[in-house]
């Protein structure tokens, strides 16, 4: 059985709780919220502390807040040489204060607060600075997700990185598609089983061999009756960018 | 009871034949192929024609052939005024012979060879010359699908460059992140829970909505990081403009 803490009472926080609290191999031990009533709906009264100083001694201390608190809280702890982790993409394992034992907790995924998260399937990235602590981490993690790897801060790096591409972007083609779409008085939702079938092929193809269409085909009769099709400047020149891209196949280094 | 004949045995061609045969208000009156053996284990040999001439009639002809080949095959069928359809998202109603009453009869959707095809959720684009034709075209779409639009050859334009973005365009950046990924020794599969996710969120959200990210917050330190990070040329162009696409919200016009 580890006892876990949490601190913090955002969303992420939340959702940890909520899946740690169904596992049998973890007891939440307390969490830290600045306001009791933020937690009252997951934890029992008595396990929800407002003050650093009312922390007990935990296994693991999960720190969920925002990336620019978590230097802050993390030297605010009273106690020392204790397992203390963040759950950001972005910070560095470093950002934590070095009194304690130190690691990373990232769940991988968008959470918004009105969807139920699946976290058996969420990867869970973990890091620490010691094998003992990693494994600790490790039971916590598997626990609750059935996808639990080893990734350092400089692949932590990278991974972000590629998630901006597959997640932010994506999106904002997303809305560039449906922008397309109203300009001509078409329903975006003519587009929806085809974008969900894009992403499901992920699944069982490689990207570089599900790619299709004009620009792959090397189809310059469609891909010149697009670009004068387009009235956009900002959409022609994504249009073309992207397509200069797939046919050189991502490789201009 | 509506008459259907099929003229091609290409992947649309098998997946529409399969399609009708199972539904109880379509008889599939022939189908035409140069080879019989490629229709053999979806219909009787008795309704397969490897001649033009052998053609019998029916209510609707569907030409399910390669954009190049429409043209020709539209002109060598050797009947008149009758309802003649082709399947193609990106050519135009006219490029099929006006000896017979034309249509286009456009399932939005890639149709991959080996995964199995739910047709009842892909979006078919009709369009037809005249309101008793395109009667038809709905009735046999409906046998087989919920989804069923009319749509012209100027509004079929417009989905098509929409699709090249949510489509074409996504599954390049999905690559990008395999590639991002691989050149840092992580996993491409971590990412897999959170391209589908992306994608699944159009279901409930509108992309302009959903958007989230470095680029959305304008969090200049997280951007320059990443720009700092990624050494191809080709990624770092399509990260600043997407970005700057992202915090002008599409619409530089």
């Amino acid at each position: 059985m580890i006892q876990i803490t949490i601190i913090g009472s955002g969303n992420v926080a939340q959702h940890l709780i909520k899946a740690f609290s169904a596992s049998k191999f973890i007891e939440i031990k307390q969490a830290f919220s600045r306001k009791k009533e933020a937690l009252l709906h997951l934890l029992d009264a008595t396990k929800i502390v407002t003050s650093f100083d009312d922390l007990e001694t935990a296994d693991l201390y999960i720190i969920s807040v925002s990336d620019n608190a978590i230097l802050e809280v993390s030297s605010l702890l009273p106690f020392n040489n204790q397992l203390v982790v963040h759950t950001s993409g972005t910070s560095s394992i470093e950002l934590l204060d070095s009194k304690n034992r130190r690691g990373v907790f990232y769940p991988l995924q968008t959470f918004s607060k009105n969807k139920k998260v699946d976290f058996s399937v969420i990867p869970f990235c973990l890091e620490a600075e010691n094998t003992a602590d990693y494994k600790v981490l490790e039971t916590a993690a598997k626990s609750i997700s059935t996808a639990v790897y080893s990734i350092n801060s400089e692949q932590r790096k990278a991974l972000h990185v590629a998630a901006v591409f597959v997640n932010n972007f994506t999106n904002h083609l997303y809305q560039i598609g449906q922008e397309i779409c109203e300009e001509n008085q078409v329903s975006f939702d003519i587009l929806k089983p085809l974008i969900l079938e894009t992403a499901d092929k992920i699944k069982t193809l490689n990207p570089v061999d599900a790619q299709t269409g004009p620009a792959k085909r090397h189809d310059s009769i469609t891909t010149d009756a697009h670009l004068a099709f387009i009235q956009n400047e900002n959409q022609k020149n994504i249009y073309k960018i992207l397509t200069q891209s797939i046919q050189d196949n991502g490789k201009k280094l």
